[in-house]
């Protein structure tokens, strides 16, 4: 299997750690391929015609994106469970996941939009992306209980690498002030292996 | 149950197609929260922190969402088999529904740096959501034969509703043009009754 990496990106983070957390990383051949917003990757276009990380290609040439599809292929061949059977765990794993998942894309519009010079942003934008992080982060502080508590799913994964996202580019929002239920269990999350093994890095 | 719901949202649509060809219509609520990026709705903001539809409140009070997790789940719950049991097929219906999902993000994110005042929009992602669009329909093209030939799933209502939307919102693109056998495609499935219940309106 050969998949399009960046380093950086949390989509592809939250692919890596299923790989350790599979076993498989060893069966994977990472091939670097930036992609920014404003510089659209021609590389990547045969195998995604959205042009977009993680971007999985299997041996027999079939391509697999985005990084929900792939995580979930990636479990069901490693047998590893991160998608729990039982419909009740399974529905609250996957609603997790869309927040985790929903938490980064406002993150990398937001991200997007601070690099901008000031006369080109939206300060709407601004404001309702900071209010989003912020709902979000207050509804994660109430469950934190049942992260702690649960096993280690898609769900978590999505989570860790959305508030690993916010350490990495968000320093100043300090996410942690305020959610020290949600602080710890992201604490124990980080020193999971597969996490300590998929931080982000310059070389692969 | 109740859905968050909007006439004209696409990612709304793909629920209520998925629910109609569940024969579950009747058994949802549907509330009108309007979204806008510029305009956080905070009625939704204690089902949904990410302030987003389609958003499912079961009977139990659990909130459901994006609009993938909610099809899906909606497609258990009726037992129609829009997403394929076989490995390789559900790969491949998810992987089409990834890439519909995929269009209408781009989309969305195109129509709102359309209408902003030129000095504000950013030329660089306009070009970038132009190729996008551009290398998904010619992708689509190339797979109309397969879209025609399989059962009716997840994958096909995503871009069957990423297409509709195009001819709703950006009827300049004119994708016809260029792509005959996708327009064939997109004509029978414009037809299926799911689909003309769940079309754009301003009433419910």
């Amino acid at each position: 299997m050969k998949l399009h990496w960046s380093p950086r990106s949390p989509f592809v983070r939250k692919v890596m750690i299923v790989l350790h957390e599979a076993g498989l990383a060893d069966t994977v051949e990472l091939v670097r391929t930036p992609v920014a917003m404003d510089k659209p990757n021609l590389d990547l276009l045969p195998d995604n015609p959205l042009i977009k990380l993680p971007t999985l290609v299997l041996d027999d040439g079939t391509s697999v994106y985005d990084s929900r599809v792939i995580c979930a292929y990636l479990d069901t061949l490693g047998g590893c469970g991160l998608l729990p059977a039982e419909p009740r765990a399974r529905l609250l794993a996957e609603r997790r996941q869309a927040l985790g998942d929903g938490l980064l894309d406002v993150l990398l519009l937001y991200r997007q939009e601070r690099a901008k010079p000031p006369q080109r942003q939206t300060e709407a934008w601004l404001d309702a992306f900071s209010l989003k992080v912020e709902a979000v982060l207050a509804a994660l502080e109430a469950e934190a209980h049942e992260l702690q508590a649960g096993p280690f799913d898609l769900g978590r994964i999505a989570i860790g690498c959305a508030l690993s996202y916010l350490d990495y580019r968000f320093p100043d929002i300090a996410w942690r002030d305020g959610h020290p239920k949600l602080a710890a269990w992201h604490e124990r999350f980080a020193q999971r292996p597969s996490v300590l093994r998929s931080a982000p890095t310059e070389t692969p």
